[in-house]
C-alpha cells in the first residue's frame, strides 16, 4: 500500500463543514430572494481571465495579492480578486447583448493572497448587485431599499443604513479653501469612527491648519436626524446643489416606503478614494457596531472605461456575508443548524427494508425530508445519528408493529413514541 | 485616456449571461430541493489545494489538464479538476468532526484544461452526491432514489436509470475464463452502444475467442424486464451471489416505491474501469438517448485510502447539468426565463418617484418582485425593458390617474389596461 498523503489544506484557506455550508446557504437563498424581488439577474464569469484584463486598473497592493501564472498554452492568466473588474469586462464585452438599466447579481468566490496573519482568508465569497446605466436618484434609493430588504430577509435586526455624497463633501472641501488636500481629508475622515473625533482634528489641523480642521469637524459631526444633517451639510457646502438634492430625493423615498428610521445622514463616510463618485452607503447593525459594515457601496460614474468608450455611470454594493455569518452568531441570532433531514426511518429488520424506503417516499412526497437509515443497528446508535442531523423526529417499524398494523412515530427531544395506524396519520402528526 | 483594452474572455472559457445563468440557477435550486429531501448536507472545499493532494492518484491524462503553478509563497499549488478528490481528502481531514454515514452533496466549479475542440470547456460545474461509510444496498437505492427524485425535480421527461453491478461482471468473466482480460473485456463491453453488436463481438472474438464472444454477448444483451434479466446474469455468472443478490435488494426497494418503471437492468454497463467496484449507474432520456448518460454514479470500495487508513466504502452519483440544460433545450423544455420581475413600474412623472418606491415596496411586501423603471422615458421604451426582463405587467400613474385616484395595471402581452382604485386591487389581480 501507497504511503498515506497527510490531508490538509493551504494556509489561508478552509473547508466548509455542513453546519457552516447549510447556513451560508440559508443567507445566499435570503439574499438571492431579496435581490430577485427588485429584479436584480444573476450572471456569472470565469474565475480565470487574462491577467492583463483582470490587473489594468490595480495597483501595487492588489497586484501582489493576485494568483497569476503563465497556464499551459503560455498565456498570463489570474484568478479574479473581485467581481466588479470581471463585472466590467462582461459589460463591455455583452453591451450588444444587454439593455440598460442592467441590474444584476453575482455571488462567487474571489481569491487574494493576503497577510492570514491578520485573520483574513485568501479564498472568499463577495455577492454584489448593481444597476448599470443610468444616474438618478431612483436607482440610488433601489439599492438602499435593497439593502434594508436584505438584512430583513436575513433575519439581521436592527441594521442601519449610513449614506452621504461624496460630491457634497467635495463642494464643502473647496468652499472651505481645502480642495487640493481633498484626497488626505477624505482619508483622515474615513478613520474617524476608527480613531474617534480629537485624533482626527489632531491630524485635520496638521494637514490643513486649525481653522479648516474646525470646519470639516463641524461639517462630519453626526448624531441628528437626516434632514437637520443634510440642511447643515448642505449650507456648510455652500448651499443647495444637485448633490446635496439627490440626497434629499433619496430621504424622500425612504420615507415614502417606511424606511425613513433605517437609514442615517453620516457625513464622515467615504468609502475609499477612487472608485466612487456620488451617494455611498454603510450598513452597521445597532448592536454590533464595531464589527464594521456588513453591506457598503455606492455611485460609480463610469464601470467599463478601462475596456470600452461607452459611459456606464452605475450604483451598486456588496454584501460582507462572512461578517454577517460572524454577526449573526456573536449576537445568538445564528441560524445554523445540523442538517435538512426532519425524520429518520429507523432500521429494524432489514428484510424490510423496502417497506422503509416506501415510507421514506411517502413522505417525500409529503415535503417531509426523511432519510432510510442504511443498515440495522442498535435503536439507540440510529436515534443518536438523527439528532446529529437534526431531525425532530424517528419512524419506526418492526415485525411486531407490522403484525399490529402500526408505525411508531418518536419525538426525539421528548424521547417519547407515539403509535400511529398508517403514514397518512404520520405525515399529519409531523405537519401539525 | 488610457488605452482600451480588448475585453475578452479565455479560450474554453465562457460567460454565463443572465438567461443561461437563470436557468442554470432554476436546476440548481430544483437539485437541492432533491438532494436535502433524501438527507444529504452541502458541504464546500477550497478552489486551489496542494497539487500534491489532488494529482495524488491521478494518471497521465488529468495531471496534464490539471492547472498547476507555484504561488506567490513557492508551494506547489493546483486548481480542483474534480469534487470527488477534494471530497476524498475532506473526509480524511474531518474524520473526527463528521459522523457516519456521511451523506454530502457538492455543486461547483472545476477547472481542466481540455482541447476545446472538442466543444469541452475548461471551466464546469460538477454536481455530486454520495453516502460514504456504509456498503448496503439502501444506500445503493438512495442514490437510485435521488437521481429519479431529481429528474423529476428538474422536469426532465422520460429517464430511465441503468444499473448494473461489476462483481456480476466479474463473477460471470471468471466462470467465462477471460478473467485475466476483464480490463480489456470491460473497456469493450463499455463501448456496446457507441459502436454496435457485431463489432463488439469482433473485438471480444479478437481478445478472447470465438466461443467467449459469444457467451459475453449473450451476457450482456439487453431489453427484457429486470428479473428476466437478472436470472440470466446470475445463471451465467455461476448462481446466485452476494452481487447479484444486491441487485434483486435494489430493484425490490424501486418497486416498493413505485420506480420499477424506471430503473433498468444494463449488463453492458461498467462506467470506467478503477474507482467503482459494485453498482454501477447510467441515467439516459429516452426522448434523447444520443445525449448520452445525465446522471452517471456507483459504488467505490475506499474513498480516501490516499489520506486516511480508514476504510471508507461509499456509493454516489453525479449529475451532467451542462448536459441536462442542451437536452432540455433540444426537447423545448427548458425554463429559460429573461428574469424575475413581473411588474414595471413605470416612471411617469419624475416627481412621483417616492410614490413608485413605495408602490414597489407595497408590491414586493406580497411576494411580487416589481422594479421602478429608474428615470423618465416614453411608455413605449419603458414596455420595451419590461418586455426583455419577462415582466407581464406595468403599472402607470401619473398626475391623471394620481387625481382620479387609481392606477393603471397594463398587461404586456394583451395590451390592455385596467383601472384599479388602490394597490390591494392592483395586487388581488396579480394573484388571481
Amino acid at each position: 500500500m501507497a504511503e498515506i498523503i497527510q490531508p490538509r489544506v493551504l494556509k489561508g484557506f478552509r473547508d466548509s463543514l455542513p453546519r457552516a455550508e447549510i447556513e451560508r446557504a440559508a443567507m445566499i437563498e435570503a439574499l438571492t430572494g431579496a435581490f430577485r424581488s427588485f429584479g436584480f439577474v444573476p450572471i456569472d464569469t470565469p474565475v480565470l481571465e487574462y491577467a492583463e484584463i483582470l490587473l489594468g486598473k490595480a495597483g501595487g497592493e492588489t497586484e501582489k495579492q493576485v494568483y497569476r501564472f503563465a497556464d499551459a498554452g503560455g498565456r498570463d492568466v489570474a484568478m479574479r480578486f473581485d467581481l466588479t473588474v470581471p463585472f466590467a469586462r462582461f459589460m463591455a464585452e455583452h453591451a450588444g447583448e444587454l439593455y440598460l438599466p442592467f441590474r444584476r447579481y453575482h455571488m462567487a468566490k474571489v481569491w487574494r493572497g493576503e497577510n492570514t496573519q491578520r485573520g483574513r482568508y485568501r479564498e472568499f465569497m463577495q455577492c454584489d448587485f448593481d444597476i448599470v446605466g443610468v444616474d438618478t436618484a431612483s436607482a440610488d434609493f433601489d439599492i438602499v431599499a435593497t439593502i434594508a430588504r436584505s438584512m430583513a430577509a436575513l433575519g439581521v435586526p436592527g441594521a442601519t443604513i449610513r449614506v452621504n455624497h461624496r460630491g457634497v463633501f467635495n463642494r464643502f472641501l473647496e468652499r472651505a479653501g481645502v480642495a487640493d488636500k481633498s484626497v488626505e481629508a477624505l482619508r483622515v475622515v474615513d478613520k474617524l469612527a476608527k480613531i474617534g473625533e480629537p485624533e482626527t482634528r489632531r491630524q485635520l489641523a496638521e494637514l490643513a491648519g486649525e481653522a479648516a480642521a474646525d470646519e470639516i469637524i463641524a461639517f462630519i459631526a453626526g448624531g441628528e436626524a437626516f434632514g437637520p444633517t443634510l440642511e447643515r451639510m448642505t449650507r456648510l457646502a455652500g448651499g443647495p446643489n444637485p448633490d446635496s438634492e439627490r440626497l434629499a430625493e433619496i430621504y424622500e423615498m425612504a420615507e415614502a416606503c417606511g424606511l425613513s428610521g433605517s437609514i442615517e445622514l453620516c457625513p464622515s463616510i467615504t468609502r475609499g478614494l477612487d472608485y466612487y463618485t456620488g451617494a455611498v452607503f454603510e450598513t452597521f447593525l445597532r448592536d454590533l457596531p464595531g464589527i464594521g459594515s456588513v453591506c457598503s457601496g455606492g455611485r460609480y460614474n463610469d464601470l467599463a472605461s478601462l475596456y470600452t468608450k461607452q459611459r456606464l455611470p452605475g450604483v451598486g454594493a456588496s454584501v460582507g456575508i462572512d461578517r454577517l455569518i460572524a454577526a449573526l452568531e456573536e449576537l445568538g441570532r445564528s441560524g445554523a443548524k445540523a442538517g435538512y433531514t426532519r425524520v429518520l426511518v429507523a432500521n429494524v429488520e432489514p428484510a424490510m427494508a423496502p417497506e422503509y424506503q416506501a415510507a421514506a417516499a411517502a413522505l417525500r412526497d409529503a415535503g417531509i425530508a426523511c432519510e432510510v437509515y442504511p443498515e440495522p443497528r442498535k435503536l439507540v446508535q440510529q436515534y443518536a445519528y438523527a439528532e446529529q442531523k437534526g431531525a425532530s423526529h424517528a419512524l419506526i417499524r418492526g415485525s411486531d408493529e407490522k403484525a399490529r398494523g402500526l408505525w411508531q412515530l418518536r419525538d426525539l427531544a421528548a424521547r417519547s413514541n407515539a403509535e400511529h395506524a398508517g403514514l397518512g396519520s404520520v405525515i399529519a402528526a409531523l405537519e401539525g
